[in-house]
């Protein structure tokens, strides 16, 4: 169980490469994007689509189902998968990022952290130990160890004490785990944006025999030629013959630049978030759909697309549905921008294998224009 | 064109009948539903999900579609088949539901109604003539007359303004038509609750040999004895030879009761509109996915149900969806609920064509209560 095989043959110049990793819910390809279903559902998807797309595992967020329905109610209903009917790999988060983001009040000890419920303001402690618990009782495929997930702007002494005290707990949630067996426990690489506390963090982590490692706290407002000089830093440290996991990382772009710097999962949900308000990929970049340029337009988001809204409806039809905050246009929104993502999967996962993937990355960076996030 | 053709053998005791109504989209068959697109989707459905629960035929809102995207607008994409990607029959209201009802300060003379934009309060004009030019822009294969349709109180003297000059609009309705070889038609039976109008109004429409045959009006809030009467008392004037339309109506029970006073057709948003916010159809009557006992329920909305929600999800699952506004529970439900009138249809036509109408009717109505609407 939790066997990863890489599957690629080395390729000059790039850490690119391809993999296979086994869970008890089946295997999945690597590099690989993990849609994220929040609350037990990937926003406006049924689980059929998501597989017709290309989809071989979800996320699902450990402090939002901890909140509702909560971690007893879904051990009573035989797990997450069963309930949201899902019968593939699931990964959860720890809950940490949520935590230390949504901004309610909150203290930090060495014990644990104090946070307040989003919906009523009720007071809740996440520990290693509980955190642990509560996703054994989710039951996902892979889990997170809890980490302080320390401000993009933090300095580097407190950024050390939080790293410090995520590899304290990383021990805790080690010895506290409740079901190794079918459970792979992920360790995260902390350290803010210092590439010597990345390393230190890196070389700690990677003591432990875990199935895979995470990179964590990166993608989280801190320019993006930052986040791809930490990535530079890491990738030789990185334990070859296990997944990288860089976590809440997805636009098209970042896609490439991380697969080339070792990468091999990634969970974002930029695809879901700007596809609902029309918010769409294509070939050259986002546009948004909602744009009065488009208001007669009988093309569709992208003439080269091949997804099921690029094929059937025109681009003055979702401006409609979405301005009209219609369901309907979320859905097709959010699809196209799915889609659009598998396919670079695909794409980056074939060019690895047949050896060109650093002429096909630069080939998509120069269509392709980034527009921020 | 527009040949309606009764399919079944009398059964004595009841007006019921199945048949087949032909339009330049296809055929369909009656008793019918008509899901209603109000702006050019049925509320999160795609299409292809709709045709895979049995519909053949949908409503578009002129008065919604009128003012947006605009009738110029959808003659230039050429018409809401095309726009909305259904290649289906489709069927237009005459707007003069939506000019009465939403409550926007008008005027009604003569010409016509002036009104204002719900949108951004702009005044507009409908007379029959523009309506008929407006439906022929948006270009659907059933069209309806332009009527004025007074509140369910009004005493019998404005009632009878009202219905006569429905009358006066109706020949000019039929005069300004625009494309009579490709769109049918139908006029709208007024009257109020009165049985003496709604017999003057029936007589009156059908001196005209129009395609079908609307009843408005009907449905606004009066009590169901009272629409179940005004339709016992319509029964013996409707044309045979004619498909009967139900504006506004299609609660699994007004189905049965209308089906059994000659209604062929019917449309109504409440399978969408109810199904959002998580009311479903069972056997025995609607419940609310939301009630607090269905917080731990593994089980489905209804256990004899073979529809794609109850086969894979449970009533606490979409109970969680949808108290968290989650567009997923909104599909699922509204999928259960248009899966279950089709049902209806379904069981309804069979019951006709094997002379069992009366006892299934019974059947049916022990079983469901009525909860309100």
């Amino acid at each position: 169980m939790f066997d990863f095989a890489i599957t690629s043959k080395k390729i000059t110049n790039t850490y690119a490469r391809t993999g296979m990793f086994s869970t008890p819910h089946g295997n999945f390809e690597t590099p690989i994007f993990m849609p994220v279903g929040t609350k037990g559902t990937v926003k406006t998807f049924t689980p059929e689509e998501l597989v017709s797309l290309g989809a071989e595992i979800i996320l699902g967020n450990t402090y939002h189902l901890y909140l509702r329905p909560g971690p007893e109610f879904l051990a009573e209903r035989g797990g997450l998968h069963r309930w949201i009917h899902w019968d593939k790999p699931i990964l959860t988060d720890s809950g940490g990022f949520q935590v230390f983001s949504l901004k309610k009040i909150r203290s930090i000890t060495e014990d644990g952290v104090e946070f307040q419920s989003i919906h009523d303001g009720s007071k809740h402690f996440f520990t290693p130990e509980k955190v642990m618990e509560v996703q054994a009782d989710i039951g996902a495929d892979i889990i997170m160890a809890f980490d302080e997930c320390a401000p993009g702007r933090v300095d580097m002494a407190y950024a050390k004490e939080a790293m410090d005290r995520t590899h304290r707990w990383l021990e805790r949630c080690i010895a506290a785990q409740k079901r190794p067996k079918d459970q792979a426990l992920f360790p995260i690489i902390q350290g803010v944006t210092y590439d010597d506390l990345r390393i230190e963090s890196c070389k700690f982590v990677t003591q432990h025999d875990l199935p895979g490692i995470a990179i964590g706290g990166l993608a989280v407002g801190e320019a993006k030629d930052t986040t791809y000089r930490v990535l530079d830093t890491l990738a030789p440290y990185l334990p070859e013959h296990k997944p990288h996991y860089l976590m809440g990382v997805g636009s098209p772009e970042d896609l490439w630049e991380s697969v080339h710097r070792g990468v091999d999962m990634f969970d974002c949900v930029l695809p879901t978030r700007v596809g609902r308000h029309g918010g769409v990929f294509t070939q050259t970049g986002r546009i948004d759909v909602k744009r009065n340029a488009y208001r007669t337009s009988d093309k569709p988001i992208d003439e080269t697309c091949s997804c099921y809204t690029c094929k059937n409806y025109s681009l003055s039809y979702l401006r409609h549905l979405i301005t009209e905050n219609e369901i309907l246009g979320a859905r097709l929104c959010s699809f196209h921008n799915m889609h659009f993502l598998f396919e670079q999967i695909r794409h980056i996962r074939a060019s690895i294998q047949d050896g060109t993937f650093l002429t096909q990355k630069e080939a998509f960076t120069r269509k392709y224009k980034y527009m921020g996030s």
